[in-house]
């Protein structure tokens, strides 16, 4: 092979990778400079006809001039994707943020017709914000099943906790997406809902062999690569009793036997991230590209080095130990995935606003009322109560971490609200002061807290990263102590619904007690809204007290 | 009048106000929605002849994207400013964020032509951004001189403690913002420096007789109005030696006879924002614009109710209580401001960049360098000595508040350069859980934090909305208490040269103990490299424990 044609070879590979960019326009704004690309590589890679570009952090308008910008660097069509599972303003500022899946699905057991409607719409939201931004390709949904309600990385992510429920929803959001010209991504094969692991940390090991997969797993992923979504992303989980010795992702025997012949899925397979501890734990960055690409996969999303596993996976190509055959199969599902997309121009834009305002309102008047109302229906509260004003209380904030924390800004109602009421803020968080004692039965620190009331707010779910140990936290316990001294004022969950069920059955009747699935501000504000009410509180816009204007 | 006449009239008072709007593009971005205008009434404002916008939060390229809005919402030539006193990155997300005036000042001790010239720079750089941004006026520089270290609000915002200095200073500073065709405001007239309090939460009262402001406070204002400012700011403080009714913003005897007639400065006035407490507290919207029109303030800063404002000024026209001769006068001096604007246009930067990138790189690489050198430059370490990193250590941070708490981020050098090294961070703040308890000699409560050593690093400055009891906090007693315990590994300042001054002299000599007026991410990173360098650490970019690759 002539050096011309090695160097044609290596373009070819590169269309196959999806490198990871920051939103944000400039290097200095980047949130993960060790994993976001510099703008002067990213232009090279894409020069070199690098094929695919995910997308994190940022604002909408930001997203915009970014896809605008990473097209200009590239000679190819390229693939523009994003982990937006729970609306555009789950990553990007200024989009809709949505409950999460598990909410509609909650919805599901009472009025399923409804709430296979709600998940279309869901789809179209987030495909059309999609589509506006300029990304073509939605990681979503999540077609694993909840069955593990400790899945520290699933968890609400999923579209339910039974194989029907999911294969109902995640074949209506994705008409939804699809109506919309956006390519759509049923994820993790063959499912990480039943994990004990986050598979960014460590390498999660299912002991479920064919038939218990084709009873559960399963059912939800053949539905919808039946009702045809575009591409299927591989998960990085051990199944020792189908492969012991490679996770799915670069598993023969789950992507090339499983997905590809006994389901007999032919679109594109990309593998979830490669970067993630799951492979890098065991594997370097060429031979997890290598083995990937081997097992079957298609595209790589976020190779741990992306000029190593190009020249990787095309030395393995030149040296026979992977035939040509799947390189050209890759590029044929690549290619056939891009004719779907419907391209959105600027002029497009033009038409429909005014051109110099082109970026404004990614979110439509239609996607807000759409977003309030999913936080409405979703939101339980198990005693109105009355909330005590006239005691001092702490206004209690569990939250997982504030390097970010997406749901908390200076005038989150969460803050604000209670604030207002004369309520002292304090957050609880994994990099904070401590409020725990070693002591099982009186866990708090109480001593630290003078004699003041407590109104909890315990913002708590799974998620990438997040671990296990802040959902073992011993907020049982907790509860328990307050109320022995009569020190529980009020108490709200947001995020998980086994921890508002779990504490359901410690909280007396008489305390105001409410849950939302959603975690962003406008659930808070229809939650407090709700609670403080009583209390001549109508919402946050009748308060005085939000009194600092600026940082 | 006719009807036709009155709001002919009312649109040339309209003119005269700067309405305050997020950088954001989306409503449901904005941080501060009590204070921030949405798109609808912004809209309806600039149509009614709005005549200014000050702008807050968002990143440089939506700011590029709101500016270019704004003035497509206008009939009239906008005024478009911030403040940006130290840089616009210290606003917008992507522009460069400088070190505070107070480290040029202490360079110009040593050094004062280099100061000089680098006062100069600092100008360029931030007058440049601010012109490719879209914006023409720029809130800067401050001429208040630092004479009270225990001023909560002025500070490190200073530009000297001496009248010599900070004249040389804002003189310098102000050729460089307007060699880019930029607008500047001397502020806050006649001198902010010496006072306790923060106009923004009360009303600050300085006894000095127009003798004392002729020999100290004064001084700036007239080099820099002699040097040819664009503008002045008035200051919300009471001086009741020269007025005892009204604060200087409202008082004819400081800006209509000091201000104009003594020192002869014919520019533009503008007040501070009416709806800072120290005006609010004491008059209501209508009053104070009309007082502030009254004693010769031309331009009106975040009225408290935009068209209260314009109506109150309007009828006390039509009344005769103001003569139209300030209306007249007003609109002259602000056509002459808006005369000495360069605008920049779209095509300038088509020309500069590639059209599809425009809106990339608003901080250039010479910014880049010119910012990290002052950095650098400004970066005091006492003793580099050795940090013991092979025992449990918490990496402890002091900040004022985390909502927002711009300076850190996930992978801020301050966190994960010692978390790398395995210690362990605690974050201390106004909102956090206590890390404190009531015993002067032994004010931290250590028995909370097992019996781990302390590296420290405490970032203290004053600031707008600071207030001063967290510079009232017992980090001297702390600090000698974590030596007599022999747990203090190391130690640094970010921000106040006072507190470094202060700690300077209770730190065992064999402490590492570093000191930056910066508390930015990349002084951080300095910082951090030199204490660490002992310890084979030589920058954040070796390091392996950046795990986390998304929120």
């Amino acid at each position: 092979m002539s050096a011309f044609d090695k160097s044609l070879l290596r373009r070819s590979v590169a269309k196959l990778l999806i490198v990871r960019a920051s939103g944000h326009c400039e290097d200095s704004q980047r949130e993960y400079p060790r994993w976001e690309l510099s703008n002067r590589t990213l232009k090279r890679l894409l020069g070199d006809g690098v094929g695919g570009v995910i997308l994190f952090g940022g604002t909408t308008n930001e997203l915009q001039c970014r896809c605008r910008t990473l097209k200009d660097w590239s000679d190819e069509s390229l693939l523009l994707c994003a982990d937006i599972e729970e609306g555009l303003g789950q990553r990007f500022k200024g989009g809709t943020w949505l409950v999460p899946p598990m909410a509609i699905a909650r919805m599901y057991i009472e009025e399923p017709r409804k709430a296979i409607q709600l998940a279309e719409e869901y789809g179209i939201c987030i495909g059309r914000q999609a589509r506006i931004s300029g990304l073509n390709w939605v990681l979503a949904p999540v077609c694993d099943i909840d069955t593990n309600p400790l899945n520290p990385v699933i968890n609400l992510r999923a579209w339910g906790e039974d194989p029907q429920t999911v294969s109902a929803l995640v074949c209506a959001f994705q008409k939804g997406v699809s109506s919309q010209g956006v390519l759509t991504c049923a994820k993790h094969f063959p499912g990480h809902g039943d994990t004990k692991l986050d598979s960014h940390m460590q390498l999660p090991i299912l002991n479920h062999d064919l038939e218990r997969l084709n009873q559960i797993e399963l059912v939800p992923f053949k539905a919808l690569i039946e009702s045809g979504v575009d591409s299927v992303m591989s998960a990085h989980i051990l199944l020792p009793k189908i492969d012991s010795n490679f996770p799915s992702t670069l598993s023969r025997e789950i992507i090339g036997q499983l997905l590809r012949k006994k389901i007999g899925f032919d679109g594109v397979v990309v593998s979830d991230a490669l970067i993630m501890a799951a492979i890098t734990q065991s594997f370097g960055p060429g031979d997890a590209a290598i083995l990937a690409f081997e097992a079957g996969v298609d595209l790589i999303i976020m190779p741990e080095d992306p000029e190593m596993a190009i020249e990787a996976i095309s030395n393995a190509l030149l040296t026979g130990r992977i035939p040509m055959k799947n390189l050209d199969n890759a590029l044929q599902r690549r290619k056939k995935l891009l004719a779907k997309v419907k391209e959105f121009t600027p002029k497009t834009i033009a038409s429909k606003f005014n051109q110099q305002v082109e970026n404004f309102e990614i979110e439509s008047g239609k996607d807000k009322i759409f977003s309030e109302n999913l936080i409405q229906k979703s939101i339980k509260i198990r005693n109105l109560g009355q909330i005590t004003i006239n005691q001092p209380t702490i206004n209690f904030l569990q939250v997982p971490d504030i390097f970010p924390c997406q749901f908390l800004t200076a005038c989150s109602p969460s803050l604000i609200i209670p604030e207002a009421l004369g309520f002292k803020t304090v957050l609880s968080h994994a990099k904070g002061v401590s409020p725990w004692k070693d002591d099982s039965q009186e866990p708090l620190a109480l001593e630290r807290f003078g004699g003041a009331a407590f109104f909890l707010q315990l913002f708590v779910r799974g998620n990438p990263f997040v671990g296990d140990g802040f959902m073992k936290l011993p907020w049982l316990a907790a509860i328990k102590q307050l109320q022995r001294h009569h020190r529980l004022s009020g108490l709200v969950v947001y995020g998980s619904p086994y921890l508002w069920k779990q504490l359901d059955e410690v909280v007396a009747p008489s305390i105001p007690f409410a849950f939302s699935p959603g975690q962003m501000p406008e659930a808070q504000k229809q939650v407090l809204s709700l609670l403080f009410s009583k209390n001549g509180v109508k919402n946050s816009s009748g308060l005085t007290k939000e009194f600092r204007f600026t940082d």
